[in-house]
């Protein structure tokens, strides 16, 4: 441990003098937040109608984070950084309000929020008050990229947020409560990865103060041997900064401050993964708060996690007390009669973009470059006929994606994230022009791993989309590839980004950020080497729940249209775009103009698979989805063999959202147009990608939804055969036959044979494959033209 | 670091070559699943028919895998150790598979799979083949309660099963993959809880075997000194075993194995937490498998994770190449004429209940008894009239938790896990009687901290799920109470533990087990302290999607139901149940008696709180959700006085799966029983507690869905009043009468003034909260009766 205490006073009485005020003022702001609605300086005795009804918001962690935002001014200052503040603690919104208040940086953003005493009491009132500002750290408060609601995000965040950032100094404070949890608890290892030279550096700030809501904190109750033994076993070598007394605080805060700049300027200079700085900063929960309320200790337990006093408005000596804690900061030595904060609170804070509440990099639409992206044409694979050629659509996508990465190659601002599968989901012509970044050891065995890769790999779902989180609201464009099922782990992080870009939009000052883009493979219908474990197609319908003018959802169900999706979504702003795509060879339906004209339309009837197209079709057979759509073409072509006067249409939806109404979500078919596709009151036998009860959702206020039969996975699944998939989940070719033939009035009549022989040939295959383990020759070497 | 090297051998040279003899076997055994099918045990010479077709599976980690289970059973039989085995890397399943085979215990689990050479061949075919078992060690493999197949939870199972078990030794093998991802990465500090007398012992085996699919892994390329501290910085005292000399490495394991054993004799005297003992192996992937293929390297590389030689049945380079490594493990030696194991493979297995396989608490419904519950009647609320006087139903299911610890304590069989929740949650009653669990250091001012608690406070959600899962499936109960937006990040989690349930039910020599029950509070409608980051109501569609025999869902609309509700869910087996319900004081509606009939019913027309109940309604209200059934009732007071001559229905829903049809979901109500409740053509508004679509989706085939109008959260949150959270979302009450007025037909026209109030109540109310902070007097104030 380093023995700060040792060290000479880096602070002279001045700098001393003027960090106190900066901290004082900031802890003053954050529980004026709390408590008061009016009298914001105290000008006047304190009354019970100066406190705000209903006392909401977490003191607990505020002046902690106050504490490491004055000193981090100060460091910016001495020693010119471009820096960013993360917040893990989220909750303490009233402190990071405080200081951009402080700083001017709020005001700039929201101008009713004066820098007076009027907009003091805007700035106290509005603080999680009906009508405004939420009490996190949300996308309303400038410089933030985290909002630290939920825990356990904040130091991916600030990796993402590093990468090729050179020169950009990312401190992340990380609550003890925080690090109980299993995504931060992975994140300490983004050092792994993270270039000394080509990327920005990150600065940890462990804030132990050894409670969380109700129960003290593990990192805060081990042995400081064994906390000091994980720490460097993560790669840090930690600086401590531990105590109560302000003055000394201060001191050792600063010290350790310049110390880990100091160490991060030479840590930059070689691509070696160094023992990376660190500050553990161990301080009392709700430092200089109350220390005893109705004679229970408050400062420094959990009791002050949230509002230490609790019944200001009706117990005078909990008004008496709340007073003498604000009076305490000494307000009339930090603000003037008008409320301005006085030349020693604003001493050390930097100006213009050194502001933390102004850095342009927590505000990345500013900063974003569109990508230059490759024609699709010209990694368009070559359709004579549908069906007449096969490919592997991730492959292609692989090939364009080369051509992003070597296209954009200067800009250094699109990265490829995935736990571990890029090459198993076939993307791998990537490692063509760019590596996987990797800063561990290196073998002679290993391949494409280089130290500044642009690939990031890691077992760790949580870590890409972190990562990918932190790099897309600093300004920069990616892509996460993952195994379908897996990426449920990530539906809470996912919820949460989905969140911020709904407010993040409605923020004036708040630019376009790339949207979020997931490319989800070894789907449901392939698992071929793994099973039901593996089998979960229910993040689409995860997705489908969130705000419409956020989320997007695509099927492309060929290679060429994969392109075409893809190109769209990495052109796209401020959304979450989710695509499910095969990764196995299957057939190529539509060439790159047919396929843009497709994607274009979100839906549209493949006439070339319909038969008797001069009138009404007696059914409609939609598909969303590779595997749904071969079925459905495969069932197709046995009507059009078998039932030859039936009058069948094909139709195919490659953007979900366009079966939702149009008051629902942008991308919504009106109702005419619904009806145009999919007929007013004709049988729709559809077959889908994941649940069928989405499809449901989605369209049950359309006029034929009584008439809509969807097929889809319902749980069935183990490590078999892909048509036997099909078969377990009554989606094969051979039951959707049988359902049209149970659907299309008086059919049953006349196609009783063709059902019977329907049923047979599911037969046939569940013996088959008991004895060969692979499908029939029939299923295997099938062909749209054959 | 243990210096293994200088130790004597523990192992002589017949307990050496029968160790080195059952992994040889078990090897043989692994290789065989992934490509044969016919010539087990190589009395002929190999040819393409023999092999499977698809080659599936993963060898990379099953020759690791069976030298630890080898090992294993060496230790269990010298040191006559109750121990069973939690598998990582559970893709490894053909280790398992072979292991169990060996140990006989597969064969007494699945009589058809005879040990011999007919049940060989039939244990190599049925791997991962049609109609066979996953290529996971899924629940078809005795002695497993994890599958393996999505990473993260090894450690968390294993010490879920270890709690209240003492003298049972949990052995987790930890893949170095794995072990990148977030929930694995917090599971080390789980040994900041467990009681080493009173609790069971893990002992955590880390292995390194360099590779994930395509890459390293983390923690096998960092240096020596930092992978060390990081294990003694997790509390953890590291035994290493490193190499690939198979003899070597033989008598380090056993070395290795011998001295955790002892120290865990030592540990489990005291309550002090010691440095748990761990084993690091470090062995190539693929491991004694193919060293070339192709003229490329396949041992000990990322090559060797699944199938090492892929064209097998095609190219006779590879069939050699095969035949050879099988051969390369002598057969002959390890199996007799007839395909039994000899005594050197068999010598080192243990016998009955200590083979790992057999083990009876990796099949925890044997062991499982019912918890005695307190009567739901002595904690009921009284209700002298709907609505007549408040309670906060959480803290009323704490006191009757209180019982459950209490009349269950000799037991030992129930637990309570949350994530720092428990307190804000208002369960604190249960600390009258056991404390929270916590082995790290205690503080004088702390509160409930005992090293032998039942409660489980960690803030990781994953930790609480992992726990209670290892917790349930070997035969205990427990209960997993969360913030309801925050249960989103163990979704993947629960998916894949309902997936486990699923296939569970379905073997016969599979025991029921206790469900795994969901307290949902602290919910979308009341974060008053947060906003929008915690508020989501997801988490039931996402249980909603997967298998109706497992799931279960939820709405108590007041504390006598959730009392009904908490007995049923803990009296019942083999589910997930989720049950969402308040923190917050709110009226209660039924007294005991009437809570239990309802319950019972799941779905019922309240009369009390209905109009001209003697004949059909004119409109039918619905709801499910506390805060939905108060604004519904707060509507239909309004309809009663203002429209006096409406008939009003009100029908509570309490159990959401009463309204699936009963095709598709056990408690689904049949169509008549659905159209008695809610008409088959009146206009139903229907208020309920989470998105809307879902209840939808739920009903889309009830004759009466198009007549249906549901209310519901629409994504539409931040930091402000509980009912504002209802205006935002439109289910306010005055929103529902507008919604009644403009659906019944002709009402419109008599009552335009009434709906003209309800919308300037809105206006009222938006005025009023914006200067005031807090919600309107008649809102706060508002009463059934008054």
């Amino acid at each position: 441990m380093t023995a700060l205490d040792a060290r000479p006073a880096v602070l002279g009485s001045t700098e001393l003098a003027q960090v106190d005020a900066l901290w004082r003022a900031a802890n003053y702001l954050a529980a004026g937040q709390i408590y008061l609605m009016a009298n914001p300086l105290l000008h006047e005795p304190l009354r019970p109608e100066h406190v705000k009804p209903r006392l909401l918001g977490h003191w607990g962690t505020s002046p902690g984070l106050n504490f490491v935002y004055a000193h981090l001014n100060r460091a910016i200052l001495t020693h010119d950084l471009n820096a960013m503040f993360v917040t893990g603690p989220g909750h303490g919104g009233p402190a990071l309000l405080a200081n951009t208040w402080l700083e001017g940086s709020y005001t700039e953003a929201w101008p009713e929020v004066t820098q007076d005493a009027d907009g003091m009491r805007e700035l106290f009132k509005q603080f999680s008050f009906p009508g405004g500002v939420p009490s996190h750290v949300a996308p309303q408060v400038p410089g933030s990229i985290h909002e630290g609601g939920e825990l356990g995000y904040s130091l991916a965040h600030a990796y993402g947020a590093a990468f090729d950032n050179p020169g950009l100094l990312v401190a992340c404070v990380i609550g003890d409560g925080e690090a109980e949890t299993g995504p931060l608890a992975t994140s300490w290892h983004a050092n792994k990865f993270l270039d000394p030279v080509r990327d920005g550096a990150v600065l940890p700030i462990l804030h132990l103060n050894g409670y969380k809501i109700a129960n003290p904190t593990v990192l805060s109750r081990i042995a400081p041997a064994e906390l000091d033994a994980l720490l460097r076993g993560y790669g840090y070598e930690p600086i401590y900064v531990e105590g109560s007394d302000p003055e000394t605080m201060h001191q050792a805060m600063a010290a350790a401050l310049d110390s880990a700049v100091a160490d991060l300027a030479v840590i930059r200079r070689h691509h070696d993964r160094p023992a990376w700085p660190m500050i553990v900063l161990r301080s009392p929960k709700g430092w200089t708060g109350p220390s005893v309320v109705d004679g229970l200790p408050v400062e420094g337990t959990w009791r002050s996690h949230q509002v230490p006093l609790a019944e200001v408005r009706h117990n005078p000596d909990h008004l008496r007390q709340l007073e003498q804690w604000l009076l305490s900061y000494r307000p009339e030595e930090l603000f003037d009669d008008h409320g301005r904060p006085v030349a020693d609170v604003t001493a050390l804070i930097p100006a213009g973009e050194r502001r933390m509440g102004a850095n342009p990099n927590a505000n990345g639409g500013i900063l974003l470059r569109p990508l230059t992206l490759p024609e699709t044409a010209a990694h368009a694979v070559g359709v004579p006929a549908p069906g007449a050629t096969l490919a592997e659509p991730t492959r292609a996508l692989g090939r364009f994606l080369r051509d992003v990465f070597a296209l954009n190659a200067d800009r250094a601002n699109f990265r490829l994230f995935g736990p571990d599968e890029t090459a198993s989901n076939r993307l791998d012509a990537v490692y063509d022009v760019t590596g996987k970044q990797w800063q561990a050891a290196v073998e002679p065995v290993d391949e494409h791993l280089s130290p500044d890769g642009r690939v990031l790999e890691v077992l760790s779902e949580h870590l890409c989309q972190g990562w990918l989180e932190g790099y897309l609201l600093t300004g920069r464009h990616g892509l996460f590839n993952c195994y379908e099922a897996f990426v449920h782990i990530v539906d809470s992080m996912v919820n949460q980004h989905i969140k911020w870009l709904r407010v993040h939009r409605q923020i004036p000052w708040r630019r376009p950020v790339a949207s979020l883009n997931y490319l989800l493979t070894s789907h449901v219908w392939r698992q071929d080497h793994n099973g039901f474990s593996h089998q979960d197609p229910g993040f689409v319908d995860h997705i489908a729940n969130k705000s419409s003018e956020v989320v997007r959802i695509y099927f492309p169900p060929d290679t060429n249209t994969l392109l075409e999706v893809a190109a769209h979504c990495l052109r796209s702003r401020d959304y979450v775009n989710v695509v499910v795509a095969g990764k196995n060879d299957s057939p190529n339906w539509l060439d790159a103009e047919q396929a843009a004209l497709h994607c274009a339309r979100g839906v549209s009837i493949w006439e070339w698979a319909s038969t008797h197209t001069d009138r009404e079709p007696d059914v409609v057979l939609g598909c969303a989805g590779d595997a749904p759509t071969l079925e459905v073409l495969a069932a197709a072509k046995i009507l059009r063999e078998e039932l030859p006067e039936l009058a069948v249409r094909v139709v195919n939806v490659v953007d979900l959202m366009r079966l939702q109404p149009e008051a629902e979500h942008p991308h919504g078919l009106g109702d005419r147009e619904f009806d145009a596709l999919f007929t007013p009151d004709r049988p729709v036998i559809f077959a889908y990608h994941g649940y069928p009860w989405l499809i449901h959702r989605l369209a049950y206020r359309r006029s034929n939804h009584a008439g809509m039969h969807v097929r889809g996975y319902t749980e069935h699944g183990t490590t078999t055969t892909p048509f036997d998939m099909l078969v377990l989940n009554h989606m094969d070719r051979f039951q959707l036959v049988i359902d049209v033939i149970d659907r299309v009035p008086g059919l049953v009549a006349t196609a009783g044979v063709l059902r019977q022989r329907m049923t047979e040939a599911q037969g046939r295959h569940r013996r088959w494959i008991r004895v060969h383990g692979e499908d029939l020759p029939e299923i295997r070497d099938w062909t749209w033209e054959g």
